[in-house]
């Protein structure tokens, strides 16, 4: 099926519609703010989903993970919740755009009070891409926006691994795509909050170089058993992009 | 500087000699019992060591680890210890035959008991092949020997992590080969025992295939920033072989 565009949609200032070549579907992105790139796309093909669950979307920026999740089944229910307020409302004007708001809500709340919001164990699946770098690392953008979408200014990594755990019904799905440095952290704070990895996939730009992402999938109170899979190298995959 | 085979030292029942093929190390290996594999030389090479360092292999087996060790660096001692008393006096005379007796020392240990045997803090490194299945899980060897070997029958991988603790000086390496099921163990062990990884690379058979080992290196008391290095490919790798 594919989407057909909406007439009745706002664009504000600085915003501009990319297509995601698939289904039709096409999200707004605004040129001053922090912009999707191969990692969302990389989570979003990960993540395994099925028809009737209920997802979260951990951080969702333009969305564009619950819209590709959705293009790939359109079954699922998808909640995506982002910090900045203009950023969910344009994931949300995005989602109307496509007309599939209905499929699609976008909230602006804080990861660490997704307690206040929603419901303890709800969620099927739980996705996040969430700021890679630990606070007081780096370098900071000079752009708020960018800033707060890239480093742990408002919520750690442990804030978003917290929320998956209180988000996730027993036996529900984690899948997040972080930076190589963070593994062993990303590792220690999924088995504190009950998220046991399962899989995990180390991203590399060619055969020979070192990992620029990983991929995990953690499945809540499961038993350990992690399995590490061929690396995915991203310039064989031509294809798939 | 190539080694000469003493005449005098004593082969027993199911006992062979190895050639090791670099400096002119032979080894001795008992048919019946655990031999080395290419796990043990890949930690051998992937360990960092220099001149004046003192190093514990810990769960030595036939001693493969300290005499590749002691290949590459001649100005250091290392002391290897094992719990099955017949392995640590077999590596003995491995050492005694070649003649480096004086900077290889076996020993029949618990590494539950380093404790009682070696002072605190006295290591520069810490080296261990520890077995690799968890206790319970998988298909007990019929043979003892090779299963305390591969199994966690006499001690855990915490057991080991606990005693490379114990043992490395502040700043002190650590460096073991595990298999990837463990990764979440080996992370979340290392950092409840102040050993803070720092590099990580996989093993893979193939470019294309999903690692089958992992060495990790960490250092005692360390800052926490994990490198994850290019997977090392074993079919790429046989000049090092």
């Amino acid at each position: 099926m594919d989407f057909t565009l909406r007439e009745d949609f706002t664009l504000r200032e600085n915003e501009q519609i990319d297509d995601l070549m698939v289904s039709g579907l096409r999200i707004i992105q605004n040129n001053k703010a922090f912009k999707f790139g191969t990692d969302a796309v990389l989570l979003a093909r990960f993540a395994e989903v099925s028809q009737g669950d209920r997802i979260m979307d951990l951080g969702t920026g333009s969305g564009i993970v619950p819209h590709l999740l959705y293009a790939r089944d359109h079954g699922i229910r998808v909640t995506g919740i982002d910090i900045q307020e203009d950023m969910a409302d344009m994931a949300g004007r995005s989602a109307a755009m496509n007309g599939i708001g209905a499929a699609l809500d976008f909230l602006c709340c804080d990861v660490k009070n997704v307690r206040e919001l929603f419901t303890r164990q709800s969620f099927d699946a739980v996705t996040t891409n969430p700021p890679y770098k630990a606070c007081g690392s780096g370098i900071p953008n000079p752009d708020y926006r960018k800033y707060v979408a890239r480093h742990e200014v408002l919520a750690t990594l442990e804030d978003f691994i917290a929320a998956a755990e209180w988000l996730l019904k027993p036996g529900g799905r984690f899948f997040m795509v972080e930076r190589p440095d963070r593994l062993c952290d990303t590792m220690e704070l999924m088995r504190k909050y009950s998220v046991e990895p399962k899989k995990l996939q180390f991203v590399q730009r060619d055969p020979g170089s070192a990992p620029v992402l990983f991929l995990v999938k953690g499945i809540k109170n499961a038993g350990r058993e992690l399995a590490v899979e061929a690396p995915l190298v991203l310039s064989e995959e031509h294809a798939a992009f």
